[in-house]
């Protein structure tokens, strides 16, 4: 029996109901009218001006984020969201305090570096060290314990390579994430790499490093791109490089929060669509990129709904989730994300679907959908509604949604994805460089734009994304 | 009488000898020769790489400074140049330390600044005061003492605008040398500007700010380009902007040192070329294109005319100047290009002609004779030379010769000039960002092979640049 008969005799047995797809022509026709009114619409530059003005740096847990979550609540508010609120959760903060670097000996000179998110303080005084430098965490792994004791270990992968789907991002990051742990089990003093980005500027990229059994680990820091090179041409000009190391960075009890409002359904309420993004930023920008932009584009996008005179169906909600930098992966509190998901219990049976904004504020090129909306009505009824604005539908099925709707998919909750560009945004990510003036305010109304459009279809629409999923999950000539 | 009757009455009269501008055809064989062997040499990228890398930032009268020179000196005799020497003066020296500012009041905010070059350090704990801020210096110096007493003047002149020839520099500059004297003169507790740059990197731009009647004003500085809109952001936004700046900026007495090496002439060994650049760079970044990459185009050119195999009939002399970047204008010691022309004493008489490289590393693109020069043999000469790589012959007579060798102008020595592209210049002038990284190996061969083909067309022809000067001066219908 093959595949394809399988599928039909178990449809024809009635073993899968078959989901509602069909798009009302309406409804469609409504989208067009929203995406090129959000085209205009002045909402995202706005926020993203005033957030990142008003607050600057907002670390997760810090007095400016607390701050700037009590300002959005009234600027949702103020844009017509109802149901305004803000859900506390606790959280142990890690503050950078003043962090120094630099190469000593015959020939000193200061280096740019920046300590990773949760790396612990050095001693007072700092860390003095030889260099041990790997290129290659696998290399890191292999290396004789006795070889790397004492020393300050560097990894230093090279530039990035910067691709418009990002990428280049994975490999370095799990480096970020975990060398410092490898690094420490062989006794190592300190940690540090290359800055995970595609620039070469002198501004180190942060971000956060992985505890090992609930702990930190050693002292590290990521260097500027120009910085990292500098080092590894002294090495190979034959010189033993000594750095001295210093950081007083700690961590300490506080709160942040999630901030929700929503655009209530005029005929479904009780159905709901999640806009994410988060309001937490580093330290060393104002986090217009990341993610500010987020928090721009899913307002601006309900709000254009919203402004259109026209309810959807369902709620459309946005949540600026706290906290999302600094999220240890194994650690169950401390993640709005995870909070948020928690937080639901029964109502997240009403999850239709979530999606998230978190890279940047460059354009759209993509949208991707659940498992089993690929051909469908569903799908070819927002690439028209997308097309035109430069849109494509992805065959790639959305599965992760990302670090603030994740944890809703263990939970049931399909995803959706407006993929952006990210070309460029790995040359300012968790940088200094990460201000308002690297948003393109064309190419973040497009953003809103395919947002808006994509949101609308799916709010006034019965498309049942779970139900597609599970079709096509039990039909598996269908993928 | 017209003028230019007037003009051949006194060639008539012979009052005024008609000056060799003759051409040899071989010399200008040679200097093609020359030009295309410099396009394939390594040298210049050799020198920059290692002294960048080796010796890191070399702020006028540093340890670093000194120790490249003594290493630059090496370098030259490794090169084959003669009489390599070293020419110490006293300096004051200027040491940063360590500066901070910050936006203070209910939404505190870190600013990324820098402390200018000579800017007198903070009390112990910084200043506080609230802002007001001026868009022009006109404004400044129009304001009643009373409005900016106590208070942080800071002058927002708005991004510089990128120009070939780097013209967009001067007006902002100006307000960089002047402005804190003036601020000071009102009764104005420190002095802030958007940082003189065509960048949007959280990176200030540092650099020399003028003393007045000898003494520094008041602690001054330069915000990087998105701290600065941030400020004036805030401002528009109707809050009242109040700052604490801090500097541990300090001067103390030192020394620094020229760099000096000849490529003795064949035949008239005391007629001198010189080829001047600087040492010292600002302390944030490596300088690398200021003024690394000058050291390394006029050694790298000197030393494709020696490798050539073919002597030059004058000296070509390379200085290697200290302490151009904290030059105060008004002091008569302190700069090495100011020290190397007063030393030189009768022997000034025998220099032919001195040209500057000190505006990066990127490529040449116009050729700039001393008034006289234009339509001479030689420019045409020149120009067949330059021409196939790029260089135009320039109408704009070349008056000033640069910070170095500007101090032989009044001695009598003309100058030439090889204008670089500047267009990226002052995206990276005088910030951290001034890097290995940023050179472009491709433009700065080509460099090198102009300065190549051209110093081998002077230094091997009897062209008598003072006379051609005098006779265009006593002749004004010919200009």
């Amino acid at each position: 029996m093959s595949l394809r008969l399988l599928t039909v005799s178990a449809l024809a047995l009635g073993l899968v109901a078959a989901p509602a797809v069909a798009q009302d022509a309406r409804t469609e026709a409504q989208a067009a009218v929203i995406r090129d009114a959000a085209l205009k619409s002045n909402v995202a530059l706005d926020y993203v001006t005033q957030i990142t003005t008003r607050f600057g740096p907002r670390p997760a847990g810090s007095r400016s984020e607390q701050q700037a979550a009590a300002w959005a609540a009234d600027y949702l508010r103020a844009q017509g969201f109802q149901n305004v609120r803000i859900e506390e959760f606790p959280l142990v903060g890690w503050e950078r305090g003043e962090d120094s670097g630099a190469i000593i000996g015959a020939h000193p000179q200061p280096l740019v570096l920046a300590a990773l998110g949760h790396s612990p303080a050095t001693p007072r005084g700092g860390i003095e060290a030889d260099v041990v430098r790997f290129t290659t965490l696998d290399d890191l792994r292999a290396a004789p314990d006795a070889s790397v004791r004492g020393k300050i270990v560097y990894v230093d992968l090279g530039q990035m390579h910067p691709m418009q789907d990002g990428s280049g991002y994975g490999p370095q990051t799990r480096v970020r994430g975990a060398g410092p742990g490898v690094a420490a089990a062989k006794g190592a003093a300190a940690f540090i790499l290359r800055s995970v980005g595609s620039d070469e500027n002198r501004l180190p990229h942060t971000g956060t490093t992985q505890y090992v059994d609930g702990k930190a680990t050693v002292p590290s820091f990521a260097l500027s791109a120009p910085d990292a090179d500098q080092v590894s041409r002294l090495i190979a000009l034959g010189e033993p490089v000594r750095l001295r190391l210093s950081s007083t960075a700690r961590t300490y009890q506080t709160h942040s929060q999630n901030v929700i409002g929503d655009l209530p359904g005029a005929t479904r309420p009780d159905e709901i669509i999640v806009l994410g993004s988060h309001m937490d930023s580093w330290d060393q920008g104002t986090g217009a990129i990341d993610d500010a932009a987020g928090g721009a584009i899913t307002i601006a996008a309900a709000k254009a709904i919203a402004a259109s005179g026209q309810r959807a169906a369902r709620t459309i909600r946005v949540v600026l989730y706290g906290s999302e930098e600094v999220a240890q992966p194994t650690r169950e509190t401390g993640n709005g994300g995870g909070v948020y998901a928690r937080n639901q219990g029964a109502a997240v049976e009403k999850h239709v679907i979530a999606g998230e904004s978190d890279f940047g504020a460059d354009r759209v090129y993509a949208l991707r959908l659940p498992a089993g909306a690929q051909g469908s009505d569903f799908q070819k009824a927002a690439n028209r509604v997308l097309y035109p604005i430069g849109v494509l539908s992805s065959s790639q099925v959305e599965t992760e949604g990302g670090v603030d709707v994740g944890p809703l998919g263990p939970l049931g909750v399909p995803f959706f994805g407006l993929a952006q560009d990210g070309t460029r945004y790995f040359d300012l990510h968790h940088t200094a460089n990460d201000t308002l003036d690297k948003i393109d305010p064309a190419q973040l109304s497009q953003n809103v734009a395919a947002w808006a459009g994509l949101v609308w279809l799916i709010a006034d629409s019965d498309v049942d994304f779970r139900a597609l999923r599970q079709a096509a999950a039990a039909a598996p000539s269908a993928r």
